[in-house]
């Protein structure tokens, strides 16, 4: 006996029994499929159907045909499915209509094809149009399927049956499509048909056992199609799982008054509110709601409308949120008074929606906190940070007339762009123009997804908060207007009017899918305040429960400290003190330090042989007499005056002298917001000329000045050109950096450690309790350390001596550079904390430049599939990961209490905290806007790794 | 009982239980005490004395005193030395003179401090006349250890001792120190004890025992001395062996005319030829010989002039040749007639030298293969290599009237350099300055060493070929001219004076080492033909039986491939193919290529995105009926066309043909050379920018001439310069290079493919043997690998299908990206070969620009001892080498016959080398010139390591 390819949606147990869990059968039936049948077990009113496997689905895949047995099987399943709907598939005189509808194991909305009304054709039509009585229906049921096979299953393109209706309408003078009677449907169904003929090449198919066949496959075939497999890569769904096939009777809204159809969800999809969600109409069918191409009722309308029908679906829509524990997404059809429900699913919903709906439900009982914590997507929280307008920005832009339209709030958030009218400009303009972009379109299709990922915000003109464009752009954070209904869009100029206003493509405007409000130009954008939202607060209060790495901050100055320390940061990770050097208050400073650091460096380091000889009494070999050391020691002050009384030097020391007590005013307000909490502070880690002009543009000043005979300003540029020559490098992420400067200019990092141990003193004697962790960047080799380490720790001590105070310190590196990682067991006996610098990490490991490679070839990459993700957004485990991982278990061999985190940007992405979780790490820093989704996805790491 | 710290030179039996081994022996005597402890042993007549241990030399470096016990074991020792000798220390009727030398285990020619005539003091002296009759000698002698005492042991400046003997001969008139008479010496005995008064306060010490005290404490001092550490960490010695000091009865040369000393090479140590090899002078003290200062005879002269004694000498000689199966390098002294042995060791010796002596003795039996490949350093092979002047030059120089001097033929090898007259200013100008020196010094003495190091050349006005310069010269392979004497060399002008022809300080000589012969200004230099010395390629084929690792070259044209197998290379490990595209002639072409390159390649990729939606009939996933497919085929028929005629595509296609057949040519030259042998072939490795000018220069001339307001020829420098900019890259090490060119414009490895396998394929048709490897550079994942080679694979194939013939092949990869070692496992599922390409391995590993690191701060690191090498010149073991083992171990699991070499400059390193054995390379490519040196390194990797 062959393999069971299909069960009927009331064999639902025999499918569990197969597939071993429930998991197993929305594997083996997909999410839809499984809840089709998990409802008819439960006793909800389902029209009866049945489910082709996604194994089938993957047999398909390889010889593109069904596998052996399995369309026996429909045909089998189908004689009960006409037994249970007391119909018979093809026969007019009581025909059976099917939908084919495809359901894969994670729902993936709208991304996937369905064709309704199958089974009917001109014999069928005309013995429906008996048994119904209803020729208007039966006609537009007939030109609709065959719409659907032309354009899904056969892919003629839309427009083709676009304009034979479009230009029927016109002759007719109708508006709307209720206008069509039966006839003009006969009609539209005759030119149809002939749409087929002309682009096919063959009749439309009469057979309804053909037309099942053609749309089936078409389901299995839009598994590999471009926008699903975009999908899947972007939600990371395995190309492997396939896409179930569901066979079920049709029940029809559009059978007149008494009929409609709608979808709900159980809460609030938006907002998260436990109100009842969704629209309907009457007298239509489902394609007609979730296209948003007609304006729906609200679901409360139900109510008076139709009372008991609402009342059974309520009850039932309770059952089912119970059931499944989660918000739910339904579809029903009322056919002549009597309800069916046609799908159930984990309803999507907007970030907001999801914090709130998972807290609440905590509250509710119905779910437990580790469940909570998985119904929240890292990637949703981050949409909370979403930007908005400042209300005083909005009442400036109203003052100025610049309000242009008001539409349905479907995904919150502000956007500003640049509007483009289809999804290739769109994505055209957003990755090779580099522009922010709003997408603008009457409504939305699958077709247009590539292009809503690429907007900054979209708005259409029509569609209520339930279309595909909503729907979308709530699931990716898109801010979102939809039925704007003002707008005029003309497609064919390119441009958009609204009350007389007309925004061309290519200009700009502002949306905001929290407000539905669209203003044109652009308004300034700023970031909520996380901390008043008490839901989410408690969210990321159980996630901390459960963490076991924690979520430090980035943060260079107080405020962003205040900032992440609100969001939940548990300290400092990176203090980036070079910052500090760029102000432009400090820059003449920082560039006098050092135009006359070299100059200055040579005279100490003679200096230091001459004291160093006196102190061991031996110089060059030989042993000094009393005669010997008396000189060196006239020498040795005659060095000391003149390096106090060279220009260089002076300039030089007088500029550390100047940015010291700036840098420890920075580092004090630090403390003072982190009381309490650990705060690294790294020292300086760029090459010098990154503080002086480009090379470049002082190439073309002096070339510009000697050309022109100019010597104003001439020798003063030259000698800038020279120093900027002379700090030049090739390669200058490979160059004088981080420790190297520590060693060759040793000056400028023994000033930050006073600075930050005078400011740690202070703080400490003002009542606060400063953690510091002093970070040296860019170790290579445990020598490194040996050299600047301990001058550094005895500065520390001095400075706690003279300020007569102890602070707790650490000192420890960064493990940035591949050797360090290879050699983690001897840095770890002076390091007393370990922090991943991914971003170099990550450069030197891939040796990939991260200042060109992603305009030279990582974009390319990345398409390409070459490598899975962008390894600077995303850590690469099988790369960088490895050598992380045997830095921490080679650091913690030799020092036990060894503190490990993670400071470059993947501290804030999620799979990279999910790795950190994983090798052990003690904390990850990122930037204080990702505080909270790192907070939930080390939450998440630890309840999935242990 | 306290430990033994003293052993006398009878003792060595016990010395050798108390060690374990001979090795032990000398660790613990130092090798000059354990060698006179064997002569001891063995009969040799050898002065009674005793020896200090290095375990006392230890001890004192921590507390800077004596062990406790060990003055005590000294004087006791000191009594037995007394009975053997005869004589008693401090006895005025009888006295013991004793000399103070140091003796590591490793010897350090004249590193170390000697004082002689210990015991002496106004008394002995006084009594020492009356027993001897010779008073001459004794205030000599005394004379002699008040300025050894003062001067080594005091720290006394020798000028101090040098004026008052000067002033006092030019007041007498005298010409020589033998004119000196006894009242003379005593005179100046008189005055160095002033001397001593004033430098140092205190009075020469009377004590002779005070007098020795003080001697072995500074013998032990001198082990850290500045000139013994910089000496160690040349030769890789540890600092904690310790020197041992040997206190050993004076027996005295300059007794008058039946007296002399001497010091003697068992073989020629300039050119290994088995005929004894040495200098003495009668009525002297060894300082005489050694120092250079009096000219010496041939040791062949004591033949007539002592023929009993000679003999006798001749007997030890060969007596300890025999025993230490090494040549000998031995000092003696005749007192009265009678023999004293000294020292003996294995004599320091130039490459050649060692070459002929190892191949010799293997000859003569003495010695096997093994041993033989143990004597020469690959440091020696290399220096066989050293540069020499052609003939015709040195005609040329003689016709010019530039003959300048000629002295002793020192050290081999020719150099052409500036002169400085003293070590500091020879060492800076080299450090500082990258000046060629030659250091110019009328003789050399320790102090001077790190000028000899610094200098491309020595020459001496004074000594002999077992001077101090010409022993120093030979071992570290600088070239070398001594006893010019001839030049008179004035030090307070910075000049030197030849035959009324004048040098001043900074101009420039050419000298030869091997002649001896010294011209004025610069003459050329060549390479010698190391295939036509034949002990070398004996010796060369005993390693290759040996060693494990094959030894491969680095040629990029068929002569290096020539030269490379002719040095018995036994393969092409790297042949860049990028350097064929910079000569003059080709380079218009690889400019064209590259200006269109980026542009050509967008309209590729779009043609390339049609063909693929025509061949699986999809576009956008939507499957393609007939009409489509048809419209879509005249599109991509329309698209071809218009590549084909843009002048882009032209220029870009039309350069790749051009350069087709030349890089065709290159490596046919490479297969013919290699015939039968493997040549891995590299492709395309440079960012493309590479070749075209570079931006400074573009900035600076767009720049004039918009300031001058020239138009001529701004457009193309103009467009030249966008080019440039839009290729510029931050880090070009890690920017668009090698693979990654191979996926954004794969064209130019596909021609370089097709370049490989037409050239193989015409090579095989013609008879040869070629055995192409394409190496794919700078794989970081091995998904590129997946992406490039399979299509370059085809053509490979494609080439051979065309041309009607077979020819072995693999296609490989580089590992010199840290990913790439790390992911070894997967890389070797498709490279059939690894080569580490160790230059941008370590660069990366270390984060280390290669361009910049030793201009900025890589010479610190290394003096500073924080790295202790260059790990661009020695292989980093600790950092690196653990990747590169990871790589091999993983890359062999995967795939057990994977094939693993290494071509960064590191191929051509001893210590490299040895790493790369261990880890189990197949071989080793390093430039032709290091093939020899390279072949002994893997042999010695072997017998070490086995």
């Amino acid at each position: 006996m062959s393999k069971k390819w299909v069960y009927l949606f009331n064999e639902v147990d025999q499918a569990e029994a197969y597939a071993g869990s429930w998991d197993g059968v929305r594997g083996l039936l997909g999410g839809k499929g499984a809840n089709l049948g998990d409802m008819t077990r439960a006793g909800v009113p389902v029209p009866p159907g049945l489910t082709i496997t996604t194994e089938a689905c993957n047999a398909f895949q390889v010889t593109r045909e069904f596998p052996e047995g399995a369309w026996d099987q429909v045909l089998v399943a189908l004689k009960t499915v006409e037994e249970q709907a007391g119909k018979k598939f093809g026969d007019p005189a009581n025909p059976l209509l099917v939908s084919c509808r495809s359901g894969a194991k994670f729902s993936m909305p709208g991304m996937m094809d369905t064709v309704l009304n199958i089974g009917l054709n001109d014999e069928v039509a005309k013995g429906l149009v008996v048994k119904s009585g209803d020729e208007r229906f039966v006609n537009d049921s007939y030109r609709r399927l065959v719409h659907m096979l032309g354009t899904v299953v056969m892919g003629i393109d839309d427009e083709h049956f676009e304009e034979p209706l479009k230009s029927y309408k016109e002759q007719k003078g109708y508006k709307s499509d209720t206008e069509m009677t039966a006839a003009d449907w006969a009609a539209i169904t005759e030119a149809y048909k002939k749409v087929v003929l002309e682009q096919m090449g063959f009749e439309f198919p009469q057979d309804p056992y053909k037309q099942l066949e053609l749309a089936a496959k078409a389901v299995f075939d839009s598994w590999n199609s471009k926008r699903a497999i975009d999908y899947r890569r972007r939600e990371n769904i395995p190309d492997d799982l396939g896409t179930a096939v569901n066979i079920q009777t049709m029940v029809f809204g559009n059978m007149g008054g008494d009929s409609g159809t709608g979808v709900a969800f159980t809460r609030d999809p938006q907002t998260g509110e436990n109100v009842m969600f969704g629209d309907y109409l009457m007298n239509a069918q489902g394609e007609d709601v979730v296209a948003g191409i007609r304006n729906t009722s609200k679901i409360s309308g139900l109510k008076d409308e139709l009372p008991g029908v609402y009342q059974q679906f309520h009850e039932i829509t309770e059952r089912l949120e119970k059931h499944y524990k989660d918000m739910q997404d339904v579809e029903f059809t009322i056919e002549h008074g009597k309800l069916w429900m046609l799908q159930t699913r984990n309803g999507k919903r907007s970030a907001k929606a999801a914090i709130k709906v998972a807290h609440d439900m905590v509250q509710e009982g119905l779910i437990d906190k580790v469940t909570a914590l998985g119904r929240v997507s890292p990637d949703q929280i981050d949409q909370m940070l979403h930007p908005q307008f400042s209300h005083k920005d909005i009442e400036k832009a109203r003052a100025e007339g610049r309000f242009y339209s008001k539409g349905v709030n479907a995904s919150p958030g502000a956007a500003v762009g640049r509007i483009y009218f289809d999804a290739d400009t769109v994505e055209r303009m957003h990755n090779s123009e580099k522009q922010d972009v709003i997408m603008v379109r009457p409504f939305t299709k699958p077709d247009d997804v590539h292009g809503m990922l690429a907007a900054k915000g979209i708005l259409t003109s029509e569609g209520g908060a339930t279309s595909h464009a909503a729907v979308v752009a709530r699931q990716f954070g898109v801010p979102c207007v939809v039925g704007a209904a003002d707008i005029a869009i003309d497609m064919s100029r390119r441009q958009m009017t609204c009350h007389g206003v007309t925004v061309k493509e290519g200009e700009w405007i502002s949306l905001d899918g929290t407000t539905g409000e669209v203003f044109v130009g652009q308004l300034g954008l700023t970031t909520p305040d996380l901390s008043e939202q008490k839901e989410l607060m408690t969210l990321l209060g159980w996630a901390d429960e459960v963490s076991h790495l924690q979520v430090w901050a980035n943060a260079d100055y107080p405020a962003d400290a205040k900032r992440a320390r609100a969001y939940g940061a548990k300290g400092i990770g990176l203090c980036r003190t070079e910052h500090m050097f760029f102000d432009a208050s400090r820059l003449p400073d920082v560039q006098g330090m050092i135009m006359n650091a070299a100059s200055t460096q040579r005279m100490l380091d003679s200096l230091e042989q001459l004291e160093k000889a006196y102190q061991i009494g031996r110089l060059e070999g030989r042993t000094l007499n009393e005669t010997d050391k008396a000189a060196l020691k006239v020498e040795i002050e005659k060095e000391k005056a003149a390096i106090k009384n060279s220009p260089e030097a002076k300039t030089y020391f007088g500029a550390l002298e100047k940015i010291l007590p700036l840098q420890r005013g920075d580092f004090y307000g630090l403390f003072e917001a982190m009381s309490g909490l650990p705060v690294i502070v790294r020292l300086i880690d760029p090459p010098l000329h990154e503080f002086l002009p480009s090379m470049e543009d002082l190439l073309t000043d002096v070339a510009t000045l000697k050309a022109k005979g100019i010597t104003d300003g001439l020798a003063e540029k030259e000698h800038m050109l020279a120093v900027v020559q002379e700090l030049h490098e090739s390669n200058p992420m490979m160059g004088l950096r981080g420790i190297r400067l520590g060693i060759v200019y040793p000056d400028i990092m023994k000033m930050q450690v006073r600075a930050i141990f005078e400011a740690a003193c202070d703080a400490k004697l003002n009542g606060f309790d400063p953690h510091p962790e002093v970070m040296i960047p860019l170790t290579g080799h445990v020598n490194e350390l040996k050299e600047v380490q301990p001058t550094l720790v005895r500065i520390a001590r001095d400075v706690m001596a003279e300020k007569g105070v102890q602070v707790n310190y650490k000192f420890g590196t960064m493990i940035e550079i591949p050797r360090a990682a290879m050699t983690a067991a001897e840095i770890a006996e002076y390091a007393e904390f370990f922090s991943f610098g991914t971003n170099d990490l990550t450069q030197m490991t891939f040796g990939y430049s991260r200042d060109d490679a992603e305009r030279t070839f990582l974009g390319e990459y990345v398409s390409k599939g070459i490598l899975p993700k962008n390894p600077f957004q995303q850590l690469d485990r099988d790369g960088v990961g490895r050598l992380m991982r045997r830095a921490v278990e080679d650091g913690r061999a030799v020092r036990p209490t060894l503190e490990v985190g993670i400071c470059g940007e993947h501290g804030g992405d999620p799979s990279s905290i999910e790795f950190c979780h994983i090798i052990g790490n003690n904390y990850v820093s990122c930037s204080p806007f990702r505080v909270p989704l790192a907070r939930l996805a080390a939450a998440q790491a630890a309840l999935k790794h242990g």
